[in-house]
């Protein structure tokens, strides 16, 4: 399923050397967060390790403080796409020798607001020397019982929800490195509880780490399923988030495409399972939104310019792998994209 | 008790950010790996965090085979230090773009024979782009039952032991950066079957993953005793390391003073438990060594140069913390401490 992603194919050659333990559940891909059973009982563990390097070396991140959080955020977010409650989080950082004390600061600061949003705490870490910061964290938490939420199991036919509003990562990376107005506000709040909520009445869940259509481009790889969009897509699309795309003349679908992802959870849910849901959602006062379906046929569709287009997923996400950290090289590329479908490329039946 | 260590300063400092979590067993400090209560059971987990950066940027380490093995040992090391099994292992890598297919395949080889040493596995992992290659590990383990095994607990009278030879870390890098020679040999295995054995039976452990000097200094300020070698700790030297010294122009005792440790484990037991301890070591094939005991008083005190010489540990752990990384600084400074001794400084009454 993997051959047409470069990224997938790295990381199936990097796993490739090594055995896999009989106590993990998962299998390599299927699962933002690694479940591990712990003895003979009911109890698991979910594991996940992610690393903020490019993001600071390309300068999309600038701020300690926003540094942090990300660190902490992106693993928490891990372990809400599998349902799991926190335990705790460590934290590797590489330092250069002239990081000043109020950066340093501001860093950690970062961290723990960001453990405090998610109910968690940092357990330790481990400090280096090196030419170049980079910060690595490891979040842990627990499954308690018997259900299951992961990137597998979703069927034509379910409904697909997003956790919140999509393309605010996306959006603000177009503030830092297109348009040079006001930032785009962005500061992610993983999306711990209402994985919690949704386990045992999603069938397949992912965060949207790496971007929207990147997580369904998975999705539909693993589950052998494809996906439309409502065509009201843009409804699901982040206040403001249009605008700062129009002022760097980027098309609104790009802010789904885009690989800085906004960290919210993609799911789907049998239609028998919806209201269930949405009663679960109400009672903790949170909307998740309903975007599209699951369909028969490993393609993903959404309207842009009128049409409903099939949108090559694997370009997008080659795209990014390929650009190496270089952003004007991986924004060319989506502009190109984003030609194609204007011409016409990939339209589809319905006009 | 931290102020007189830089580094333990700076960990104080890091660390002030955050809060404590109401789970979390061990205080700042108080134990080579982090201790999790799993909710109300007996069970508890060990996680612990380490990287291999400054080994790779200052070319101590320079084999993607060794790189590889000590990503992961160093990591089960802290688990063993606490007596915990471990569940698994989870890898993020920094890797710089131009790594060839072989460098980097002989790199996963070694974490994954590092794991398969210590009945483990790679759960899982990251992976980023950067210019420096880096690698960060991050280890779980398990803790059943109420027994206990963490930096604290040692008494005047207790018996000092090592769980194997030392100086094998700090031969190697006196190989690599001051003979040209052949390299000493250097592939250490982390001490994971022992630490479960003497969980229990050792009143302290922690591992020499800083050198021997810098353990017991660490040891001495934790529990406010002292540490005596006996006479005779050059048997507990690593055969061929004093050669390795020798041709080098290094005096022996620095093999327990450099920062580059053997991830042997440093326990104390009482005397009381020491044929408890021998019993079970001689079940498992395992010769400890007994080096030395606990006395009152924070001194650390070894024969050198024909009489018994009080270290001063802190300038030792200093001097490796003021380098930044300049090999050449911190040995001049073990050179210089070195010296002094050969002058007399520091001597203490028994000639």
């Amino acid at each position: 399923m993997n051959e047409a992603i470069l990224e997938n194919q790295m990381v199936e050659r990097l796993a490739r050397a090594f055995r896999r333990s009989p106590a993990q559940v998962n299998r390599l891909n299927e699962s933002d967060a690694e479940i591990v059973r712990l003895g003979a009982t009911n109890t698991r563990l979910a594991v996940t390790t992610d690393s903020i390097v490019e993001e600071i070396a390309s300068g999309l991140y600038d701020d300690p403080r926003m540094i942090g959080w990300m660190a902490a955020t992106v693993n928490f977010s891990d372990l809400a796409a599998v349902g799991a409650a926190p335990l705790g989080l460590l934290i590797a950082e590489t330092l250069p020798p002239d990081l000043s004390e109020d950066y340093l600061s501001e860093l950690q600061r970062g961290i723990d607001q960001a453990c405090c949003a998610n109910g968690s705490y940092v357990l330790g870490g481990d400090t280096n020397s090196g030419s170049a910061l980079e910060v690595t964290g490891c979040a842990l938490g627990v499954l308690e019982g018997e259900k299951d939420l992961s990137r597998m199991g979703c069927r034509a036919g379910d409904l697909l929800y997003c956790s919140g509003f999509l393309g605010s990562g996306n959006a603000y990376a177009v503030s830092r490195f297109v348009s040079s107005r006001t930032r785009y506000p962005f500061a992610p709040r993983a999306r711990v509880r209402e994985g919690q909520m949704i386990r045992g009445l999603a069938s397949a869940c992912m965060d949207t780490s790496d971007g929207a259509i990147t997580t369904l481009d998975q999705l539909m790889r693993l589950n052998g399923v494809g996906f439309q969009l409502n065509d009201n897509w843009g409804m699901a699309l982040a206040p403001g988030s249009e605008e700062i795309a129009r002022l760097a003349s980027i098309p609104p679908w790009l802010l789904l495409a885009g690989q800085h992802g906004e960290f919210e959870l993609l799911f789907t849910v049998a239609p028998s399972r919806e209201q269930a849901l949405l009663n679960q959602a109400a009672l903790e006062n949170w909307q998740p939104i309903r975007i599209g379906e699951v369909v028969p046929g490993q393609k993903i569709s959404l309207e842009v310019y009128g049409v409903t287009a099939h949108i090559d997923t694997a370009r997008i996400r080659n795209a990014a792998f390929a650009a190496h950290g270089s952003v004007a090289a991986y924004i060319t590329e989506l502009i190109k994209i984003d030609q194609g479908l204007q011409k016409g490329d990939s339209h589809h039946g319905k006009q």
